[in-house]
């Protein structure tokens, strides 16, 4: 629970009796790789911050191709928001990608965990805030961007999960073919 | 103003005192059609919650293609959010599509208003976790949809938008020709 105090107080200052308090909503949970955390159809009830380990997020259609929503390495955030905010089932499936260890928060103990700390409540919307203008970022990138553009910017974004995850996924990612992210990766190598 | 307490009482009960401090960090703006509210390069230090009209948010490429990001409309809270809360210029332009009134709130205004009143952080977190929620669908749909599906769930979850919104800019929103979604349109009309 120290790498949560850690995590919390970047944002917050908090007492020990308030961390006492706090990490009593907080389950930890090992995971290996290719085990999944949520798939579609699941009770998707828990937010999960992760405290080692890389996960990806990902959508499967009818035909049964993935979509990779976002990966997610320590520190992050990550549940089927829309799942879990409206209390509905899972559309999205997590896979751990990287053996891990996170953190369980059900959607009762975030409500409560907020309203009872006023500290908390600023911690989550902060959270929330630089979740919400990253999407932001996705989404004008997949308007706008070219598969160029679009690798350079994951690159200078996540440098560390640049050099961990397979390629195959890195293009999948950015909606390229793998054969594209290669002439990119060799290009921008080059320079 | 009383469609801002309104607005607020819609998530937080408020007192006549606080109302009438919380009111005092809003600015009126009336905008006219054409009008832009925020330009690329300016410093987009405002956000915008919209009483009446409808506004289009867009980014521009270095060819003068237009990329829309969003609509918006009565309720609705607007801001270059990349901008706004990280302190730098704009890289969107917002315009108004049909005679508004907005309420500016600056990001000062906001920290202040969330650190002073418990029930204001818990307002905007709430409103950041749809925003938050309405964008994830948002991703998954530019990812994986289909123009028919996404020119339904267009529909679904913005009727009075689909109404008042000239075609060409709904086609824009949704990536593809007018032509399709002149077929889009006619076909699920048929139904």
């Amino acid at each position: 629970m120290d790498k949560l105090r850690k995590h919390l107080e970047e944002i917050i200052a908090l007492s020990d009796e308030e961390f006492e308090y706090i990490k009593t909503f907080f389950v930890p949970k090992r995971v290996k790789k290719h085990q999944y955390l949520i798939q579609e159809g699941d009770q998707a009830n828990l937010e999960y911050l992760i405290l080692s380990g890389i996960f990806r997020m990902f959508y499967l259609d009818s035909e049964g191709k993935e979509y990779i929503v976002q990966f997610a390495g320590e520190n992050w955030w990550m549940a089927d928001y829309q799942a879990y905010f409206n209390a509905k089932k899972a559309t999205l499936h997590i896979t751990c990608m990287e053996d891990a260890e996170v953190l369980c928060l059900n959607l009762a103990g975030r409500e409560k965990l907020a309203a009872g700390l006023h500290k908390m409540e600023h911690f989550f919307r902060v959270k929330l805030t630089k979740g919400y203008t990253a999407q932001h970022r996705r989404i004008i990138s997949l308007l706008s961007s070219t598969p160029q553009q679009r690798y350079e910017e994951f690159g200078l974004l996540y440098p560390h999960l640049m050099q961990k995850i397979p390629k195959k996924y890195i293009a999948e990612y950015l909606g390229v073919s793998r054969e594209t992210l290669s002439r990119l990766y060799t290009n921008s190598k080059g320079r």
